[in-house]
């Protein structure tokens, strides 16, 4: 439990604010104060064949299955201000185009300054961030989508992380295996849940 | 304050560690388990020239500036077991040769696992990491070089954050500005501080 | 002299072809067909604030340098299927957004698909390629806008080189030395130079 | 037929050179001058487990399968000043070790300067460059891998191909697909004539 109190710690918590409550009756630091806030992910991604939008749900389906988990899932040209900047997690899908994330996914990073003026206050520091790609060759351009997504997150001052592989979740949709394949779907749902899990430990709680 | 307490839910608290106390006796959570762990952060380099080290040095002032913060200055040939698995968070820089990080930062990374066994386990999992290089000159590769090594901390698992810089603290070591100037040193001391803010925000409390 | 004809040889030459002439005359390989053919270079890029467009024109510049080779400069938007396909090599410029390519760089790419069908047949393979960058900051992406130009253009078969730089050329537009300055044009100078130099040592001769 | 003649011009060329011989007896330009000069391709790996060489073993047949072709395989260990510099290309692969290169093989990398010194004359300059990986997991590295080599050879101005792949050849060791199966292995094949065919076309004739 990284962020939680021991069982022992919780036992005298609990019996301290009885006595706190008998004591001074108001301005109670409630029980419901202490819960963990529920964490925000932001999946948005581009795709045209659907298989970067099915790897999108997957990835939705492992940040959900932390519980409390709120989840918005959108396509990059649909993504707001607010959905931006109300996530304490964004997670960005792109398929493979010539070695690199898509015109649409790069055009999306380039609103963020451009549409939702994210700079010079960088705006999205500290939210957390991650990448999934689909591609249609193995070693033609997975790693370097989602390393450069992660690179633009890096310059927004956002903390990164993988999950579902060494750099996101990816999927080779040609070749032997086409489509989307089980362990794709799973590598996928390890990267939502993932990144849940590390947005949960960095979330404030909500009386500070 | 990311983690800590409100001022109003502390003095409960030291309220009802005092009732807690008289109730109880023993095994009271003591207030000092309650404060806030220090934080270790470790940082690791090569160098020849000795330009490498100095950053290095302005790296460790950065994150001694966290208040509480401990932090081991190594070279990569120096680093042990306990060094690596004690530490909340790793910084690590190297000397840009041929576009890339040198061959000794290269196979400290490839000792995580031949020395120190850090897989299967995924034994750095959760710690955080962060880079810094020097080059000769500009865009040279002190962006790969940085990259890259942030690339290695995420294939363990680590969850990286930049500072001083969009890919970390870099210094361009000739041209017209020869060896280190105030800039790339003060980048290098955001980046040190940067990464302990960071490690303190995501370590566990003592109790835990 | 990498592909010609040493002194002597082309005396012998031309003496052979007269020979040859006064013994077949027609059929005859003429001189004409011997000279290098010219090479034609496309020099693309997206420029918002003025620089990376000044930066091409000096590609450009350093391009023309080479006698005989004919350079076209076109912004990414504007570039026609055949200033693509007649092109020997293709150098192309882009201002770092979020340590990226900008997302009409990127959108340009993708259109060698979506709009000029340049797969499967690989139509670029064997091009020469080429990148240049102008970024706000040191090591901020430029690097990394030039690497990952290069590798859409290898996953294309074309052929890459960089030059003024060890990636390609570019230029950092703020900080102590705003706009572009002296050594950076000519970096990008030097880039068009060398781009248009090995995009004649592969030019096939007319006669081929 | 790139840089060779046409049928024509060749017998044109035969016939030239009979009636040169007959009027100047010697200071004849040879027929064995005209003939296209044996490109030399240097292969060298680092490989723990085997998979590499294996890989490198493929790379040098399909170097081979192109007639004339002298190809050097070695371990980066045991590769001389001599290989080096009479090499017309160099094809390098690595195991994946932490998404990169292993440290073999970027120490390989910091002996061109330590060891043979091509700097600051640029000795490696235009000669041909290419990489293969190999890995256990697809997207963990490989990329990156052959990118990195990519970036040293370019900062070495080299000119660098893919093949066999979007940035060279690669093979996934681990998984659905353990060791190297046939198209893996017809991929370094496809590598290895790539780099000796584009090599072919750059080698200057040797009456140059």
């Amino acid at each position: 439990m990284i962020r939680g109190y021991s069982h022992q710690g919780f036992s005298h918590l609990v019996f301290c604010l009885i006595v706190s409550y008998i004591a001074f009756g108001s301005n109670l630091v409630s029980a419901a104060e202490w819960a963990p806030a529920a964490v925000k992910v932001l999946v948005a991604y581009h795709s045209q064949s659907g298989n970067t939008e099915r790897m999108a749900e997957a990835v939705v389906e492992g940040a959900k299955s932390l519980a409390g988990t709120i989840v918005v899932l959108k396509r990059v040209g649909q993504v707001t201000a607010d959905d931006l900047f109300s996530s304490d997690a964004i997670i960005i899908g792109s398929p493979v185009y010539w070695s690199n994330m898509s015109g649409e996914v790069k055009t999306f990073f380039d609103n963020w300054q451009f549409k939702f003026g994210v700079f010079p206050e960088f705006k999205m520091k500290n939210k957390i961030g991650a990448a999934f790609a689909t591609g249609g060759q193995i070693s033609s351009g997975k790693e370097v989508t989602m390393l450069t997504i992660l690179a633009a997150m890096l310059g927004n001052q956002m903390i990164v992380v993988s999950g579902g592989g060494a750099f996101g979740a990816s999927a080779t949709t040609e070749g032997d295996s086409p489509g989307l394949d089980k362990k794709e779907l799973a590598d996928a749902q390890a990267l939502g849940r993932r990144v849940a899990e590390v947005a949960a430990m960095l979330k404030p709680t909500p009386s500070n």
